[in-house]
C-alpha cells in the first residue's frame, strides 16, 4: 500500500502524489495515503466521506479559511511515474492538481497554530461527469464541514489569482421539417436549410463584456455540435444545434435561460446542462487580506471551476494554485517546480507559519 | 429448388415471383428459376452472367426493342408469402417489380414472331450500392448483349411512361475553424457558424425547372446531412454539409460539379456520389411508336434509375411497369392487379402479339 512522507519537501511530496495513480473512481489508494498521512496530526480533525478526505483545526479562531484540491486525475497516457529535470516536474497530475494537493498536505501538517481556522478537503472525481464530483458530495451531504469565510481552491492558476468564475449552459436548438425524397424535394421541407437564422445569429452575436469587481470578464456563445440528417436521398426532418452559453457571473441561470430564448425565439429549446457563475466576491475582508499577502496578480475565471460551489454555499472563494492550465489533460503535463514553492510560502507566511 | 410456371396468368406468375425469396445478393434460387423457365422455349437465346438472364430472339427484324427489370427486393419486412385480395396483389417485390418481371416472362415465352427482335433483361441487385448492380455488370461486360433501338425498363410507373430521368450528385462542402475552449471562444474560430453562408445558398436557391421534349423537370438542391462538433465545450474546428443536386438530363455530371463549384466558390469541396441523368429521348420513331401504343401519360421522371445506364450506352429508354413506387420498400407493398394485365396486353399488342 503506498503511503506519503509529509516531512519531504513541496516538490518532493508533489512527486510522491503524482507516483500514486489515481484516475477518477480509481481513488482509493491515494485517499487512504492522505488520510493515513494526516491521521498522526493530533491538531487536525479528520472526516473521511468516501474517497474524499477533511482534516480541520478547531482553535476557536475568528475566521476560517477552506484550501481545497481534488486528487483525481484524467486517464493515463504514457506520462508515469513523474520526473524532475531541475526545473519542471512531469508527470501526469503534476499540474491538474497535485502540485496544489502538496501545498494543502504541507500546509495541513506543519500549521498547528495557525492565524485563522483552517479546513482542508482533499476530494475525489473532479474530472468526471459532475455528479461523481467529491466536493459537490460534500457540500451535499456535509455542509456543516464547509463552513468558513473564505476559500481557496487550488486549481492550475499559474500562482496567479483567479476570481469568481462565469456560468455555463448547454441548450439545444431545434428545426423540423417535413421527409421527401431529395429527387422530389419541394414535396418536403428542409430542416437543415430551416437552421441558417440560427447560425445567423450565432456569428453577429457580440458577447456581454461585463466589468465585475473591477474584473472584465468575457462571455460566448458558440454552437458546439450541429447535426441533422436521414439518408443521402432523403430532405431531413429535423437539425439541431446544440450551443454552450458562457455567461458572466453578474447574471444568473434563470437569466441566462431566459437570454437564450429571446434569441432563439420560436424555436424547440431543450436545456440539457447548466452550471451557475461565481461572483469574484474581493470585496470581502478575507479576500482582501489574502490578495494583500500573496500578492499575486488577479485576473477573472472565465472557465467553470468548483469555486462555483463554494459561491453556492455563500463562501467568497477564489483559484490560486501552481499549476498551469496550458499543460492539464496532455501528454507532456508539467508544473514549474518554482510555482509550487512560492504558493507554499505565499500561504504560509499568510496563515502565519514560518515561512 | 423453386420453379416457376409460364403457362399460369400474369398476375398468378407474378404471385411465383413473389414467393420466391430474392433479397439482393441472394437471388440464386430466383434466377435459376427464370433460366429453367426459358430455357425451354428455342425461339429465345440465352445469356448467364452471375444472376442476372439476357434473353433474346433473333429474327432478323429492322428493329430492336429491351424490356429490363430487376430480380431483387429489398430485406423481408414480415411480408412474405403473396396474398391476392382480387384488387390488389400483396406481398416484398409485388410492387418493386415482380409485376414488371412476370410481364417479361410472358412476353419472353409466348412472343415467338413479334414485329421487332426483342431482348429481356432480367438482373440482379438494383437494390444495393450501384458496384453490385446486374444491369451495369452488363453494360461494361456485355455491351453486344444491350444493343437495341428502344429500352422499356418496367420499374413502378402506375402504368403510365416516366421518360428521361435526372442526375443525381453529392457532395461535401466543408468548412474550418480553430479549436479552443469554449470558455475563452474568442481564443478559436468556428467552422460551425462559418457554415451560415452555406445554408443560406440553399434556402434562397431558385431550382431550374427546365422543359425538355415537352415535359417540365424540376431540379432540387439540398442539404441531406450536417454535422460538426468535437465536445461540449470546444470550439468547432470543422463542420461538413452533405449536400444533394438533382440536376435536369440537360446538363451533364461536369456541369452539375461546375454549378455547385460556383455557388460554393470559396469553401472545400468533395464529389462523393455521382450519376448523369438521361434524356427522355421521345423524338426517335421508336419511342413515338411505343407512345403511341401504350396510349399512357407521359411523365418526366425526376428520381435516378436505371434507364440512364441505357441512355449512357446511347438507347433512348423509359420506365413504363406495373408498380406505383408509393408502396415501393414499404411493409404493405402491394401492386394494383388491373395495372399488371394492362401492361401486359398494351405491349403485346404494340409488339405484334394477340392482345
Amino acid at each position: 500500500m503506498p503511503s506519503l512522507d509529509l516531512s519531504a519537501d513541496v516538490v518532493a511530496l508533489t512527486q510522491q502524489l503524482v507516483d500514486i495513480e489515481s484516475v477518477s473512481l480509481d481513488e482509493q489508494a491515494i485517499a487512504d495515503a492522505v488520510e493515513q498521512a494526516l491521521a498522526v496530526h493530533d491538531h487536525l480533525t479528520l472526516t473521511r466521506i468516501g474517497n474524499s478526505i477533511v482534516a480541520r483545526t478547531e482553535l476557536g479562531r475568528a475566521e476560517r479559511v477552506i484550501l481545497a484540491g481534488h486528487l483525481d486525475t484524467v486517464p493515463v497516457n504514457d506520462n508515469l511515474p513523474s520526473r524532475n529535470d531541475g526545473t519542471y516536474l512531469h508527470g501526469l497530475g503534476s499540474t491538474d492538481m497535485k502540485g496544489g494537493d502538496a501545498v494543502i498536505l504541507k500546509l495541513a501538517a506543519e500549521l498547528r497554530e495557525p492565524n485563522r481556522d483552517l479546513t482542508y478537503v482533499l476530494y475525489e472525481a473532479e474530472e468526471i461527469a459532475a455528479v461523481h464530483n467529491g466536493l459537490g458530495m460534500l457540500t451535499t451531504e456535509r455542509p456543516d464541514l464547509l463552513t468558513g469565510d473564505f476559500a481557496i481552491l487550488m486549481e492550475s492558476s499559474c500562482a496567479e489569482v483567479e476570481a469568481g468564475c462565469q456560468g455555463t449552459l448547454r441548450v439545444e436548438v431545434r428545426t423540423r421539417g417535413e421527409r421527401a425524397h431529395s429527387a422530389r424535394a419541394w414535396t418536403g421541407s428542409n430542416a437543415i436549410h430551416a437552421a441558417e437564422p440560427i447560425l445567423a445569429t450565432l456569428r453577429d452575436y457580440a458577447p456581454r463584456r461585463p466589468v465585475i469587481d473591477g474584473l472584465e470578464f468575457h462571455e460566448g456563445l458558440n454552437a458546439v455540435f450541429i447535426s441533422g440528417g436521414v439518408a443521402g436521398n432523403v430532405i431531413p426532418d429535423e437539425c439541431v444545434v446544440t450551443i454552450n452559453y458562457r455567461f458572466a457571473p453578474d447574471r444568473d441561470e434563470a437569466e441566462a435561460v431566459a437570454h437564450l430564448e429571446q434569441l432563439f425565439d420560436g424555436y424547440e429549446i431543450t436545456v440539457t446542462d447548466s452550471s451557475p457563475g461565481a461572483l469574484p466576491g474581493l470585496e470581502r475582508p478575507a479576500a482582501r487580506e489574502f490578495l494583500a499577502a500573496v500578492r499575486a496578480e488577479v485576473r477573472p475565471k472565465f472557465g467553470w471551476t468548483d469555486v462555483a460551489r463554494f459561491s453556492a454555499l455563500g463562501i467568497p472563494a477564489v483559484n490560486y494554485g501552481p499549476g498551469d492550465a496550458a499543460y492539464a489533460h496532455k501528454q507532456d503535463e508539467k508544473v514549474l517546480i518554482s510555482r509550487i514553492e512560492q504558493c507554499e510560502s505565499a500561504l504560509r507566511e499568510w496563515l502565519g507559519g514560518t515561512a
